[in-house]
């Protein structure tokens, strides 16, 4: 299924009729990670997330309480909008579920994050395919061995990273396309071979499906919203509350609004 | 007085021998405002400078009670290290003082934030003149009618703007320029009639030096570092510490590290 506008996506999710990842589900508006934390834990994933801006893009804060967005969507509701939840109790996750209505709390704050996904349009509009909606599944994602720095009680832990295959040329295109979107993670984290940042196997993901990578093609990697779900495992916050891997939060602006000359 | 090396400023800012503005005194070197807060409310400025990145982009966030710098200075201390700092309380600006040692405290956090001195190099090295340098002064900084948004206790307040004059070509090419930076403002927020922002005196402005605009040239306008102090007026924080307009934090880090691609 696929939205006119992000608006309407929600609205399905908020009704339960859209349970899938959102990946080109509505073409051209924003999506972005969610992370929401106790306000006496939301200080320390700021300074976390200032000291990691690739994986790390803060879009918008919400204040103490309130579920509502005002930016990146005029009446989004980060408790039931997301098609799917993941839900950590001190570092460890113990539930997926489609809606946290009942799980949200006065003292909840939510930080949306820029997510890859935004660009995924620009890059489409350059003519660059992208590998896993061609084949219809989730992006795949890797855990990696580039360490984020801690800040306060976020402790320092793994990048997660999200993969696209292409031909050298378009690799190259790939950097110069997505470098202009820096609050969507911006140009990549590494290219090529996979050992290098710590994965060993490129056909299984740590999240997300695998996809084809054909011959003459290098994996090029991506700072990943799911980078601050590995760093709660370690960190363990009494509570923490994210989105699915690969199930966004989407958004009313546009892709192109998260350009730099957005 | 040029020093060849940001560590060489801080040494003599340090001892007392460098009571200058900075601008252009340590060629190269990355150039930060400083804003220093209890920890109590260092979130809401966190937040503040996450829903008004021009003039706030967050460079580097200590820990709370450490004056130390690591990620744009190895062996920075801001209680030491700026010729001449401001001492806020309750919204008041109190007094202006060559250090802060004495006023540091367990509770304090500190944030260094992009300044426009660190593309100045970028524009130098183009060929664009800055007419504050070549007149020997402090660059211009006014007061707008732009209003940043709010954070919690951090109140929507005004945002002030460095002026740097050029000739329309040399205009468009700033915008191209300082684009490539938006760590350290990134791209102009105005260009031309200064009263469109609520600039009426552009030959007084409310801090550093009048410069001369000659015939052909329009102002082009930056956000600054300095919005902060403003917020800090009307949000009125127990007590808040800055470096005064024009006398910043210098680094060890290229002005070129700043850049979108560094």
């Amino acid at each position: 299924m696929v939205y006119r506008t992000g608006s309407e996506l929600r609205a399905a999710a908020r009704s339960g009729a859209f349970t899938e990842h959102t990946s080109g589900r509505a073409p051209g508006y924003v999506q972005a990670n969610l992370v929401v934390l106790p306000r006496d834990w939301a200080y320390d994933f700021l300074v976390f997330a200032q000291r990691n801006p690739k994986p790390c893009p803060v879009l918008e804060v919400g204040e103490a309480g309130d579920p509502c967005t005002s930016v990146l969507a005029d009446d989004g509701d980060v408790r039931t909008d997301i098609p799917l939840y993941r839900v950590y109790e001190h570092g460890e996750l113990v539930e997926e579920i489609p809606e946290i209505t009942s799980r949200w709390r006065d003292d909840l704050v939510f930080f949306l994050l820029g997510c890859s996904f935004t660009f995924e349009r620009a890059l489409l509009d350059a003519g660059l395919a992208l590998r896993h909606q061609d084949e219809n599944r989730n992006v795949p994602m890797y855990r990696t061995n580039i360490i984020c720095r801690g800040a306060g009680r976020f402790l320092s832990s793994p990048m997660v990273v999200s993969m696209r295959p292409y031909l050298p040329r378009d690799a190259i295109r790939a950097v110069e396309i997505t470098r202009e979107f820096p609050g969507v993670h911006g140009s990549p984290v590494h290219i090529g071979d996979p050992e290098h940042i710590g994965i060993s196997r490129i056909d299984r993901p740590d999240w997300g499906d695998s996809v084809s990578i054909r011959s003459g093609e290098m994996p090029v990697f991506w700072a990943c919203g799911i980078t601050p779900q590995l760093a709660a495992l370690v960190s363990k916050p009494p509570l923490m509350i994210t989105h699915a891997p690969g199930y966004m939060f989407v958004g009313d602006r546009s892709d192109y609004a998260f350009h730099l000359s957005g």
